[in-house]
């Protein structure tokens, strides 16, 4: 039999209603004939009140101990669900990460996942249960609880998919799929069919984020399909997946707004090997994660060297690069607050020429002026003044159709 | 370094604070030379909430997914209790009873021990860190989560002592200690230093139950020093261990009294073999626990059947004995709710005389009358009218100088 793996967040599974809802869910697949597995998120905001609970005992809480506490709350669920499951009829087990051994390394609150046992899943499911597995947790060699980070259980649905061979791998989640844009802003925003994973993954990057970019890289890796739907709405959502021709049809699948970003400018700095990986490595030793650089020559001498960070990094970023002034001989450092970025993302970019013309054309259309700009091989992004963004991001929409479904574009 | 193993129940952790309190009694024991093993339940009403969401979902939820999901109670108290000593500066770890091999059978709910690993447990002290276990809990041979039942924690407490070899476990409770009888009915009841595995068992079946019967049998088999003391006062509690000399000293150590009881008498059966048994068959069937069992003959050829149960088993008894009234050719059947039952328990009656002329000399003078004894070797019960219950304790209390330590009285 197909075996589906089915998600369920925080949200899906907050109450006893909301996990009979959910097992629902779970029933239709069954009666459609799928082995199911299923992993759900703590119910709620149990995870946050447990965090507070531990905060209160200790401002730093070891992390050994943080993932021990924390883990329980998928444990509560899944058990919760499987009863849930065996009420309607329907037998059930439910596992924690150890006990499927979701094996991973010793780095705790983040830790990544080295293997999976499916053997003892796929024997409760040759028996007709549904399985429930707890996400966003693991064990480590010595049995040590571990959990994964932002977006654990998304990577548990998505890994334990690949070690059981899933067919597909439900996420369900509070919105219905994959938007074209932020129908936030761009009302007209259409919702995807199917999306590569390298456009989701340069899309999540850039602050769209559904799901979170390791599972979807865990899900490219193992050639995982993912379906993002909604855990209330019965239509179906998006497809992500391993790029198909079809993709291609279009230049840009979606395009996306990063607001809440800054960005340094390093004048004049001497232009010699080695000063932009100084710069570089100051700001990794402050712990600030730097998304686009942009480095130009202004002579054989000299060159501005920029950078986009996220604005809560924005002191510690300061602080680096005036670390760093005198080293690179820097004539003066320039500091943007108010700027966002936006891009478009498509697989179709590497066969279609024009995108960065149409791009930057709306733009200057609408009057809103490109501070600066970088690509990548699927993505264009262009820095903007933060109060034109949202003008920016609609007018961008309009050029590139993204009110319509990609098939139905006209180019 | 001596091990002391040290169990904190769900109202001496139930907060921040309290969690915090109970960390100070490990640090003082590790600050005087110890190396300390934490045994904790569940954080206060914890599981009883977990029943209820459980409960909310399934009316008859399947035990081994109850069990997956009420041992995080406890694995959550023991990971805050790490933070709590590691805040304080005391290295600890955490562990469940997987990790630490409790292995069980696998009789969900009420599993029993099998084994302990205790290595993982010595390398950890070795290492100079507290360690916590948590309670209740344990695994069966295919890794599924057990749990031990009712004082489930004391059992796990006390198996652990055993099998680190620990000096003494220390149980924290809110009762300071075991007292010669119940003080609320006799409040000059004076706080036992030491008293036998044996004298507190015949005690804990009778309704004195500071500890579970299980815990008390297992320290029993283990020689494990149990020592039930204050979770709040600093003072010394009461000392549970294997007989010694001068505890033969007095005839009596404690008394006790208990209520809710009921008897069921079967008037003028068939005295012939196998009766009694056919009788003891059908209310074991009904799940009905029988206390004191009492049969006279009263010619060649009739007796009477008399046995003590709970007053909440009352139903169920009745309807048992009804239909096997026929069967056993019994004239009638008569049920006493009115009655308790007052104990005194002593191993120092194996050699002391007089105890049941003492007894049954002051109720006498106190006009309580005797409905019927029964004995052990430890113990005599006699089963009186409720309403005189209180007053039998007190009369029985003062004849066996129940208001003196053991070492004070004068006979």
């Amino acid at each position: 039999m197909a075996i589906l793996v089915q998600k369920f967040g925080g949200t899906s599974v907050a109450n006893a209603e909301k996990i009979r809802r959910a097992a629902k869910r779970v029933i239709k697949a069954v009666e459609n004939g799928y082995s199911v597995v299923v992993v759900a998120s703590a119910r709620g905001q149990q995870t946050d009140e447990l965090i507070a609970d531990a905060f209160e005992l200790n401002p730093n809480p070891p992390k050994r101990e943080m993932d021990q506490l924390l883990s329980t709350g998928e444990q509560q669920t899944v058990s919760l669900f499987a009863m849930a499951l065996d009420a309607a009829g329907y037998p059930a087990i439910s596992f924690t990460g150890g006990q499927v051994q979701m094996l991973t390394d010793n780095v705790h609150t983040k830790a990544r996942i080295k293997s999976i046992g499916a053997e003892r899943i796929k024997k409760q499911l040759d028996e007709g249960k549904v399985v429930l597995v707890a996400g966003f947790q693991g064990v480590d060699d010595d049995g040590n609880i571990t959990t994964l980070g932002r977006g654990g259980s998304d990577t548990t649905a998505v890994a334990l998919a690949a070690a059981v061979g899933a067919k597909e791998c439900e996420i369900y989640t509070d919105v219905d799929g994959i938007y074209t844009t932020d129908p936030r802003i761009f009302k007209e925003a259409v919702k995807l069919e199917q999306i590569s994973y390298d456009e989701i993954l340069e899309m999540a990057s850039l602050g769209a984020g559904v799901m979170h970019s390791r599972s979807i890289e865990f899900g490219k890796k193992y050639n995982v399909k993912i379906h993002v739907r909604s855990s209330i709405e019965e239509k179906e959502g998006t497809i992500i997946m391993h790029e198909v021709p079809q993709m291609e049809g279009v230049a840009v699948t979606g395009a996306t707004v990063q607001q809440d970003m800054a960005k340094i400018d390093l004048v004049n700095i001497d232009n010699k090997p080695g000063n932009a990986a100084k710069v570089f490595a100051s700001l990794a030793k402050a712990k600030v994660v730097v998304n686009d650089i942009m480095q130009t020559e202004v002579s054989s001498k000299k060159a501005n060297l920029s950078f986009l960070i996220g604005i809560s990094d924005l002191t510690s970023a300061k602080e680096a690069a005036e670390q760093m002034k005198e080293e690179v001989n820097c004539e003066s450092i320039f500091v943007r607050e108010d700027i966002a970025e936006i891009s478009v993302v498509g697989v179709g970019m590497r066969t279609h020429y024009g995108v960065a013309e149409r791009m930057f054309g709306a733009l200057a259309k609408a009057k809103v002026n490109i501070d600066s700009i970088t690509t990548s091989e699927i993505r264009i992004s262009c820095v903007v003044n933060k109060d034109q963004a949202e003008e920016a991001l609609k007018v961008v929409s309009v050029a590139f159709e993204l009110d319509k479904a990609p098939k139905e574009r006209t180019k």
